[in-house]
């Protein structure tokens, strides 16, 4: 289609990274990009915080489950949902609201992508931390945030080591519905999605296990999910009411 | 930089349409690009409701906000959290712990951002309808959504017939911070954007105003921020534990 239709579909998360750093101009546009997204109503609900110190990676690493490329990425961007500005002009905001959290989960994530196509754009590789969430008290401490900042998750950036396969995606009939959503999951559609998945993770180039799509989400969702996240967002001062 | 980060920073939300209509191939490479994007887990907890029926779109128009570019975009998508094929494969999954919410809000972000740059990159434009939100209840009766299925938001795509302003973010030392969340909300950076925010708003073609950013936020924050997300996640299986 085009060159940024190419870059899109030819995403793979990178988890190893040269020492290579990424370069101050680079840096500055993967940035400004992330700023570039659309806000809702404008509220600019979220902050990134840039992790530098090796020690602090060290942590964020071990937190998010003993993730080394956490602390080896050139760059470890954390993107928070962040009403602390906004308690500073507006002492007496209303907050807690169900609905803030989901205005600074989904414009953190739009940010975030526009950051990771950037770098993408460079040449560079990433992939999202969502095991930050783990440990979401422990990352508050870490790096310092106040009540109103959540952090959401985590983007490693830097030069990719490795060119892993992509993995297939569901079937679009069973993503993509035209103006209701189906009464019945297509049960044949999600089969030979567990026949191409299998296929994949016994043909892939490393780490090759015999597992279907069905079988993951079955080991994965017959575990709790984080059960203390309800609790970590409340004394951050989300999901109030 | 490049062309990839000239589309990103070049963004503004495009709400008037002409009435062109998306080539079958173009919708085919954006979808796709949804399709792409990471997912936390590879749980792929997202779907897509592409409305088609004008009157079902006259519908959502109104339940946005008599937002009547939902009605006259060529396409309207609704981008979903989407945990029905979760309970099909797993009848026993254990849902509704607000860490899926967030995944589902955070995945279906991303998915989006793709979209919208995709079609960016073909000279389509875009907004993102939070507005939805009004009426969640409603959107969910409008598009069969059955349990496990919450509309986060819309996406309006189509041919633009306007060229707003890009609006000025706030400035990157209030954004960006390193290893640390700041101990104060830098106030005089705040000032000099809300001066620039106000010379935007008095400068800009249409729809002048005069106001600041800080005076948006003390509106906007001094209501109550859609007080039935809750509930209406509840009804949905979300947000239970």
């Amino acid at each position: 289609m085009n060159s940024v239709v190419d870059l899109i579909l030819n995403h793979r998360s990178i988890r190893s990274f040269t020492p290579e750093p990424i370069k101050g101009e680079q840096l500055d546009a993967i940035l400004a990009s992330a700023q570039a997204a659309s806000s809702s109503s404008f509220l600019q609900a979220n902050s990134i915080i840039r992790v530098t110190e090796p020690e602090l990676r060290e942590r964020l690493a071990e937190y998010a489950g003993q993730q080394a490329y956490v602390a080896d990425a050139a760059e470890f961007l954390v993107f928070c949902a962040d009403y602390r500005r906004h308690l500073a002009v507006a002492p007496d905001a209303m907050t807690g609201f169900t609905e803030q959290l989901l205005i600074g989960a989904i414009d953190g994530a739009l940010m975030a992508q526009n950051a990771l196509l950037a770098a993408e754009s460079m040449g560079l590789g990433g992939v999202y931390i969502g095991g930050l969430r783990n440990h979401p008290d422990k990352v508050v401490e870490a790096l310092s945030l106040p009540v109103g900042v959540f952090p959401l998750f985590g983007l490693c950036l830097g030069h990719p080591a490795q060119i892993p396969e992509r993995k297939p995606r569901l079937p679009r009939a069973l993503v993509v519905h035209e103006n209701h959503y189906p009464a019945e999951v297509d049960s044949t559609l999600l089969a030979a999605y567990d026949d191409t998945m299998h296929s994949y993770y016994q043909g892939r180039s490393s780490n090759q296990k015999s597992v279907t799509w069905s079988g993951q989400i079955r080991a994965i969702l017959g575990k709790e999910a984080r059960p203390f996240m309800l609790a970590a967002l409340q004394r951050q001062g989300f999901l109030l009411k």
